[in-house]
């Protein structure tokens, strides 16, 4: 007997017929004698409607107003799901945040999750009854309806999870897993069957889309295990894999991996653009008067590369940031020419960031040397490089990213047979 | 200075555009500087989208969902019409049932309201922030949402009238007040400036759309004055009227009314049939023996008409029912046929009740003898009748419906000059 959390997204509980679909999921696990607590996002599309609405009434909202509107959504799917579930005989009841309650900081809109009291839903656990729990939302200190940002269903699974002691926390996706890389530009790109917590919250960060990398974070500090799996897999079929698990990846505290990949995927990055001032003088405190500006902008930095200078008055300074931003950072750099004190002010957009991921890094030199060589052979200039324990991360012209994404899968070996 | 309570229903608040409107509205009320509560319902439709989830998801479904599903219409509602109010300038929030809170007993689906703590509510209006509140729903003894039944928000918003002592509660609805009879079928039809609470309970039973009856009982329990007009109203007309009111009808206390009329109104309801049981033994318990295994099937008994016996020995007794019982109440009238005793069980369909309503019956002989003379002299075959203290209803055949409501329209002096 385990206690699980399950979490099925909008796309999996997109109609009445998808509903019912995952209440069978959620009768199989009952049937097995499983204690089961359920985590809800909305209808597909039901948010972004919602969203629509609000906008419409006007373009810049009460955030308060807007959560009370947004997390109807999700109400609407516990309580539908609930009666799917009694419908088959499975004792169920819907769990609003409020009810349980979920609380969260006061940020609106994007809150975060404070505490969760998981007594009532244990006590009710434990009589055989499965909880059904509005996804994404949350109690505000004001006593109003906070939700979490979009995607957050993943984070209220998780917290949900570490607050009743779960055994796992299943997220129920429309992939079967986490790959070595995108399948869709690597086809012999592998299943992983896990995955530690520091790895995927790299991969989470760098592009793969499976999970939040709130939901990440948050199970790696809690320590919760999390399964991905399909939600479109048969809900009755008999459920073999690895160690015991249906087909899917689980994400797990690195000690529960046996056999340990020196490299365990590739993830890749696109829209990235990158901003070089030259000549930069070498002065204490010039780092803050170039990524001040930028911060009280709203440029969202990313890798920062800052090179020894030659003579030691002059240094080059590298940063990359997201496409979008890339204007506004040229901007507020031109107006702040004369305080930083640089000569030269490029930059490119068009760029895309692939990375290379395995707890093994830590204990096998050479990983990154293997890489710049292979990319070099391929003829790919590498514009900036960062790195840290378990990562490298080198930024190319994107033209480049499917042949830079397949040759590093196949140099450390993750190719399937 | 006034405290109002508003209420808008599905149509008023059907789109962006209507919300904008009912917005509108509101800014009309405070920048008079009155303290504004508003009650909403669902926008249109909504609710019949919702309550059709719950039904595909289980034909019999757990209230305790059915509400948390349903209710979130309001929930939207709510939020949206206080985005639209604060894009106005206006300083608003939305209430949920919950927060308020609105407690209510625990029939799930179809709760009465038990008791409202006005305290938060009036904290907020004295500080002159509107509230926007989430009508048709409150919090059960469970803690959790339960709904008041379908149009229940005409009695949210006259509950929160007397919870916060409320001047006035303004229903804003389709059509701009009460009228005399339907003006679909009497072009004659007058809007009354005033009804007092006994008329309007009876012309709400009576099958006048205007507001639910139970909204009615609570304003007459409450003495909440309700002042029914158009929400299709431009919002910022000029607010000219009778008594300082704008186009409409107030719901008041009798004592309010100056001059009053002997009959107000004349209501009518359709689908109605009758059953009568001839030649029953006339014995102690027989109506009981009548009328109980009616109720056990849920049949909804209206007038019930007893003569008194000839010979002492048999009666006949005949009811009214809704057409949609008939067959179901004629089938358990054979069934017990032994234990009540009669001889022979007719009954018919297609029948019509009309009303004659009016307080000032109570003080004038002769105004029901009005009725059967009037309805005579038109040919018109009365076949049953009851009466109460404010009311006199006919039972006749439904050809005769609109024969009958302009002739007794005009006899009584209702028509319009």
């Amino acid at each position: 007997m385990a206690r699980l959390v399950m979490k099925f997204g909008g796309t999996s509980v997109a109609d009445i017929d998808r509903i019912r679909n995952v209440a069978r999921h959620v009768k199989r696990e009952t049937d097995a004698g499983h204690e089961v607590a359920v985590v809800v996002s909305a209808m597909a599309g039901k948010t972004n409607e919602l969203v629509a609405w609000t906008r419409a009434a006007a373009p810049m909202h009460d955030a308060r107003e807007y959560d009370a509107v947004v997390a109807s959504g999700e109400q609407v799917t516990s309580g539908l799901l609930a009666i799917a579930l009694q419908e088959m005989g499975v004792n169920a009841r819907s769990w609003q945040g409020w009810q349980i309650p979920i609380r969260t900081d006061a940020a609106h809109g994007a809150a975060r999750i404070v505490d969760i009291d998981g007594s009532l839903l244990v006590e009710r656990l434990k009589q055989g009854q499965v909880a059904v729990i509005a996804g994404f939302q949350g109690l505000g200190p004001d006593n109003r309806i906070a939700t979490l940002g979009r995607g957050g269903s993943d984070t209220s699974a998780v917290a949900i999870a570490a607050a009743i002691g779960a055994d796992r926390c299943d997220i129920y996706t429309d992939v079967d897993g986490v790959y070595t890389t995108d399948p869709r530009i690597v086809g012999k790109a592998r299943r992983l069957d896990r995955v530690s917590f520091e790895e995927m919250l790299e991969m989470a960060s760098l592009g793969a889309k499976v999970l939040q990398v709130r939901s990440v974070e948050l199970a790696m500090v809690r320590n919760v295990r999390v399964f991905v799996r399909s939600s479109f897999d048969p809900p009755d079929a008999p459920q073999i894999g690895v160690g015991n698990l249906p087909p899917g990846t689980l994400i797990c505290d690195e000690d529960e991996i046996v056999e340990k990949q020196v490299v365990t995927g590739i993830a890749y990055s696109k829209d990235e653009a990158q901003i070089s001032l030259r000549q930069v003088l070498d002065k204490p405190g010039v780092a803050a008067a170039v990524f001040g500006p930028l911060a009280e902008a709203g440029v969202n930095v990313d890798m920062i590369v800052q090179n020894v200078s030659e003579d030691g008055s002059t240094t080059d300074m590298t940063f990359t940031l997201p496409v979008a931003d890339y204007d506004r950072a040229l901007k507020v750099l031109e107006g702040a020419k004369d305080a930083i004190g640089y000569r030269i002010l490029q930059g490119s957009k068009d760029l895309v960031k692939v990375s290379v991921i395995g707890m093994g890094m830590r204990s096998h030199a050479g990983v990154a040397a293997m890489a710049f060589r292979g990319l070099a052979a391929k003829g790919i200039n590498i514009r900036a490089i960062t790195t840290s324990e378990i990562k490298i991360s080198i930024l190319i012209d994107s033209a480049y990213t499917e042949l830079a994404v397949r040759t590093l899968h196949s140099l450390y070996g993750l190719d399937a047979a």
